[in-house]
């Protein structure tokens, strides 16, 4: 994800060595640096990687513990390989964070003395991890600092932010207007019973001024917070990123321009009698800095993030189009990888990232990938977030009778929808092994596709549907099963999750129009990966048999490209199961067979062949 | 459950303007009547029936709140028609208890004023339903009063608490000794970083002492609390329930004795350094009503919830033998059933209870009913908890040509096991309507029946994979699908619940020797109800085929009794379906068919044959 060059393991241990002489020039115990910006973001600009500058590590999610005498980076399963080899020879320790582990406040807490101080950034802290921080040290009369930033004497070539210009989310594929969708977030602050509202999370406040940005990849969004009461909205953003028009847009929608930096100050004026809404989780405590401390807060989630992940049957109707878009580019794909390698030609993971950017960016709309492509090959797709490296990648090569797993996980930004979809292709002679795999996987990916559920269920509860056929051989995968997927916007966003492991609070309820993925696995650690992944959408349920028991919703399924019928075990599946996979195959031969044409429209025609 | 006298709509407007009196001279605003005593118990001794002496309601679970011009009565919807036909004309009103309507909590905080006052007795009180008064109160400026029972001057026939002699549970059942679980509650206690341990709920201080009572209906326990530290442990209990014999038993175990009432006393002497476990849902904020303030707490589930939720192998292996004993009796029950109707005589829901009392108290070890039975025909099935009074009841009278459908839940406690079944059987020729219910209900039992599922996953998570094919035919039940059941105690206990409406915490998780319902149902209002009950161990997958996906469980069901195949409609069930039926009557059969004769067993026979 990181531009930056490569780091020397020496520079590293340079690096820390500076980082505690400051540490000790400033009477404190330790420091934590997290991956985090004052966002909150998935994605973080280059002048908020301090825990990549600082390590080394370039996994996208792990926390920087040092001290005078210690130096640990915490991170979960999917990187302990990865992480292992970037921190070994640095002096920093890999800390693997596991359920039921240790993780770098349990450390500290255990490790720290009565007394002691720890430094965290303020504007790369959460509020809501700023308590789950507090509640162990307190305990333990350990101060927190959350007033500085450490790295500033330190880190002389830091990078400046992003300085990329807006532009309006093209009105064709708009439906709702700047204006209304401030006026439904002002009706959610009164429900709520706030005067004031915050908004810092990046995709809430594009969504809302349906302008997108460029600040980082993969993630059309800008840098800015937006503060909204009843009368005004403030967009605080770099002045040189907002053009005459947009700003004049904003103006006529009811949102002034400020300077970026200038939200604390804003902040600062509140009073007691205002109440602020806020996500907690959205926040950094860094933003609050100036607040006055006897102003009331509301800590909920914010009101766009729902009103955002409720898709308008116009916004859908785009999305499906993007899908279809998105599935001519993959048909292209397919048919040339596997023309490729019928003739004998040596491709890598490498060659399957830059196919895929090629033949989606010649599709209308299109704007960039959703997500650095996973292509793994065998061992490789058993790591679920693998990215090959110019540095690290495999050729897709099998001796000579044998056969191995190409999961390939990609997705796309177009102006009229955001794409995410993994198939897994066969490459030589797969064995029974790879197809007792692939159809449990696809047994599971179908009882979801398929599944009733009641309307506004907490989103987590379906997830054993989708993993019950797995569980019943004995497997299973370690991460979610879907995620919320934005409207060209974030690929990953809430509130609903579906995963087994999330809690259940009400605002994870299931609601039509919401986009989620359906992404079930299996991974066997040094032989090969699987993922069968679509998005689907919340639907009515369409024959209503029954109304007594209440309104049921089920998924569309709205990705359209094959899955690999030369993969399955048929008698694994149940007759139940190959009818939905031969209509789901019907469907995509009907969506996408007037949009390719040639090697494309055999190889679809080839692939959508009911079992 | 309670044996007083029906009491007439007059007295209880007596009752309510006497306690208004009450509330006017003590300078209140409001009082609350909970459903509850000082054990947090679900059957209440009679001196703790209170809001049922107040409001002449009789169902289990209801609250009364009383101002000085309203009175209401929250109650939830299994209860609403039995409660507004008993409140009907007492000045009470019905309130609706449902997700997401107000409840009395609500109904205060919004209708009282600053600088009122609401009582309610801390003896009937929990320490968690404080908090949640307290919570609505406090941003409102109300005053909770909890130190004062309001009834004790207006309540002159109350009845005195009840006075069974405790006895052992018989030892050739008892696989632990009081000592051996005493030292585990320690260990847990160590685990939690406590220095004492305060007990108030009756079936941990039962399965703790390995001692019965019968100070209530259907659960054997007996009124007591227990404080626990590193060296002692009190047993506070009136001491005319104490034999010799056991008083000396206890004292072997290192429990010592001391009054009932003393229990507020002892914890008035801890002190700062002193800190106490105790589950803040199963203590009442009144038995703390001595303790200082500055004495610390650690507010978690007691480590007895757990340890005497996991049944050993010995204990299950009673279990099982409990559960041939309650088939084989069933087994009579129902030849002799069909056989009078037969016969042509006119039976009543009241005649089943009887007669299944009957053959079960023939049984060795029996001890009694472990809840009322529940026998409702046709639409009395479609009340979850309904109860046949002699005031009340349905005869199961079918118009010439036509059926019903009865359902029957009953249990028993035996000195080797506590059981809890649900069958329904056809009355007359059942319909198509009937059989397509039953037979979705029943699939929804058989896929809970037949799930594997990851050791120690919360047990709401795997809900869904049971109502999948309800959902999936737009069906649902209101109530949850399974409940912890005790080894001869509480036919309902925790800290396993199978409903997903429940949260989800760590202490939720599924453990091997666990005992479950697995009740699904189906409820037409003002048709029939259905629900098919098995008890259900949860067990080690037998044959591990994956290891590298961790460790599976599934369920073992060790309730042995047909289930109607005359109710199926065979087109719905799959052969994974059918099979698992199959294999169930075979080993039904087996399990009992060397208990019974004549009758019973020529029923036993028809009844298990395959489909």
């Amino acid at each position: 994800m990181s531009t930056q060059e490569a780091t020397s393991k020496t520079e590293i241990q340079q690096r820390i060595t500076s980082l505690r002489a400051a540490i000790a020039a400033q009477d404190l115990t330790a420091i934590i640096v997290p991956s985090a910006d004052p966002h909150l973001s998935e994605y973080l600009p280059e002048y908020w990687q301090a825990r990549l500058w600082l390590s080394g590590f370039t996994g996208s999610v792990g926390t920087l513990v040092v001290t005078a005498d210690f130096a640990g980076l915490w991170t979960d399963s999917r990187y302990w390989v990865h992480a292992a080899h970037q921190l070994a020879g640095t002096g920093i320790s890999l800390e693997k964070l596991a359920p039921g582990q240790p993780n770098h406040i349990d450390w500290l807490a255990e490790h720290l003395q009565e007394g002691d101080s720890v430094a965290v950034d303020g504007n790369v802290l959460s509020i809501a991890e700023q308590d789950r921080l507090l509640d162990a040290f307190d305990a333990n009369d350990i101060t927190l600092i959350t007033e500085r930033d450490v790295l500033t004497d330190i880190w002389s070539d830091r990078p400046t932010l992003p300085s990329a210009q807006l532009y309006q989310h093209d009105e064709q594929f708009v439906a709702q207007s700047a204006t209304s969708k401030l006026a439904a977030v002002r009706a959610g602050m009164a429900d709520a019973g706030a005067t004031h509202h915050l908004l810092s999370s990046l995709d809430d406040i594009a969504w809302l001024t349906n302008l997108r940005g460029a600040d980082v990849d993969y993630n059309p969004v800008f840098l800015a917070h937006m503060l909204i009461d009843a009368d005004k909205a403030t967009l605080f953003i770099d002045n040189n990123k907002v053009s005459a028009d947009i700003e004049k847009a904003l103006k006529d929608s009811g949102i002034t321009l400020a300077d970026y930096e200038a939200v604390q100050e804003a902040l600062g004026t509140l009073t007691p009698e205002d109440l602020l809404l806020l996500d907690p989780s959205k926040v950094a405590v860094g933003t609050l800095s100036k607040m006055a401390d006897n102003v009331g807060f509301i800590e909920q989630m914010a009101p766009s993030t729902l009103l955002k992940s409720v898709k308008s049957a116009a916004d859908i109707d785009h999305v499906r189009e993007a899908m279809r878009q998105d599935g001519a580019a993959l048909s292209q794909f397919f048919a040339t990888f596997e023309q490729r390698l019928t003739a004998g030609e040596r491709l890598s993971e490498l060659d399957v990232d830059s196919m895929l950017i090629e033949v989606r960016s010649q599709q209308p709309h299109y704007v960039s990938p959703s997500f650095p492509t996973i292509a793994g090959f065998n061992e490789n797709g058993a790591l679920p977030h693998y990215r090959a490296t110019p540095e690290k990648f495999s050729y897709l090569d099998v001796a000579e009778g044998e056969g191995g797993l190409l999961l390939i996980d990609s997705g796309a930004q177009y102006q009229n929808g955001t794409t995410d979809i993994t198939r897994v292709v066969g490459i030589g002679k797969v064995s029974s092994e790879h197809k007792r795999d692939f159809t449990t996987v696809l047994k599971a990916h179908i009882a979801l596709a398929k599944a009733h559920f009641p309307d506004g269920i907490a989103s987590p509860l379906i997830d054993a549907i989708c993993r019950a056929p797995l569980w019943q051989a004995q497997m299973d995968y370690g991460h979610g099963t879907g995620h919320g997927v934005g409207y060209f916007l974030n690929v990953h966003e809430g509130p609903q999750v579906i995963a087994y492991s999330a809690s259940t609070p009400k605002e994870r309820a299931m609601k039509v129009g919401m986009i989620s993925s359906n992404e079930p696995g299996l991974y066997r650690e040094g032989k090969w990966g699987i993922r069968i992944e679509n998005l689907v959408v919340n639907t009515p349920v369409a024959n209503v048999t029954e109304t007594e028991f209440g309104k049921f919703l089920n998924f569309e399924t709205i990705t359209y490209c094959p899955i690999d019928t030369r993969l399955i075990e048929p008698a694994l599946l149940t007759q139940v199961e190959i009818d939905w996979l031969n209509d789901y195959h019907s469907q995509v031969y009907a969506e996408l067979k007037d949009r390719v044409d040639g090697a494309a429209l055999k190889w679809l025609t080839e692939r959508t062949k009911a079992i």
